[in-house]
């Protein structure tokens, strides 16, 4: 468990397809976004990943769809680390109709925590999960 | 001139190219997403779109760019209608860094409201734009 | 194990990240393409899709990312259905660079064989699989 | 006039809007990749791009939308160099139904030839357009 972050958006009329509802892969997107939107939030901002050369990298994603919405409906999601490693961690994601709480979508990420090795395009190495985000997400004791 | 509506966004991860900037194509999703959100907020949202059958097709579109926003950059959205036909009229978007006022792109739209003759996928037939939206928007008056 | 339908395409700039490597939704806008081509390949192309009034919407995805393309590079996606129910089937689609081999990623879709009860818009309801459909992709006899 | 390369892709599911049609961006996306696909076939690939440390960033982009294509439809893109300056340049994209021949839509984008003063992430500088690029795309003598 650990903190959870909430965010917004509306369904925008280029994320649906010709059946009226969500593209599926724009949850991917949306997951994507909140992860980045998380680490910010604990203090892991986009310049500060580039300075420090940090990157985190997918080793799997899922998603399972119960409920499609449509065009122009305003969406929860609800994103956490549910699972912390001592570099991997695994991020969960569920998707809402705002308000009303039905739940349409729930996905999840397994992530690394790395570092590139001397700089942009050099190999990327995994690192600790820095204490500070930890703590920021609301990680259990080690 | 009319109504200007300010929307915000941060650009995203998935939204940049390798060169670490915006991959242009997004600036003509955010209009057109911006666009939606115009007329949602002037009395048309999505549900009443439908619901009688209006549909804005595209004749045009275009955008200058001027400075190339980074992933993570915080962007603001100035659109608004800056020319009325009968039924067509053309939407400019103008895109800075929030808070600095940086301009990045300077894009347009033109549009003609339609509407679908007997329903979703049946010919799509220019209508003139309903009062209600020219007055919400502000536009001259005729 | 049934048909397998390999497809071609060269990572765009716009489907690449900062990081210079693929951002990793559009491995699901590849399947959910593939799996179109895969049942146009079989005799139900989109148009006949649109007017027998099937859709195939999904009650699962999946991928694990082992190795990332950079920009430029081309990759071979090689489609199947992996696994037959009556409505419910589950493709694999497995991602390769070409001519050399080497596996990139390997997903997987669920999705239920359905129609629109009346026309599209109107509520889907699952239907079996046609058989037209399992005997081109090399269905095991049931 | 220059060398005109032809391309073809079929309209994704992925890529039209709730209308059925194709979501306008996604043109523009065609084009960038257009761009470099041609760049490409007059022997600037990717990697040669990236190692010699060249880019093509835009100044403007435009496209007139004259008839929609649908889900499923086989698009032709034929793009060509319409006009060459000594760093600049303006290309145009015509898209139209394969085989048929009807014309959908109409794009061009301007764009600079640029290389990174001391690599990737470093200020970009306008550069003569090489003179390989120029010849096999058939510019006309200077």
């Amino acid at each position: 468990m650990g903190t959870v972050r909430v965010s917004r958006r509306t369904l925008a009329w280029g994320e649906c397809d010709p059946a009226g509802i969500i593209f599926y892969p724009n949850y991917y997107r949306w997951m994507d976004e909140a992860t980045w939107n998380l680490f910010a939030a604990a203090g892991f901002p986009a310049e500060r990943m580039r300075a420090e050369h940090f990157s985190l990298p997918l080793v799997d994603s899922r998603c399972e769809f119960l409920s499609s919405p449509l065009f122009g409906d305003e969406i929860e999601i609800r994103s956490q680390v549910a699972k912390w490693g001592r570099s991997s961690f695994t991020l969960s994601h569920d998707f809402l109709i705002a308000g009303e709480g039905r739940l349409l979508a729930r996905g999840t990420e397994s992530r690394v925590w790395c570092r590139y090795e001397s700089g942009p395009g050099s190999p990327l190495r995994s690192v600790p999960i820095p204490d500070e985000a930890r703590t920021a997400l609301g990680a259990p004791a080690a």
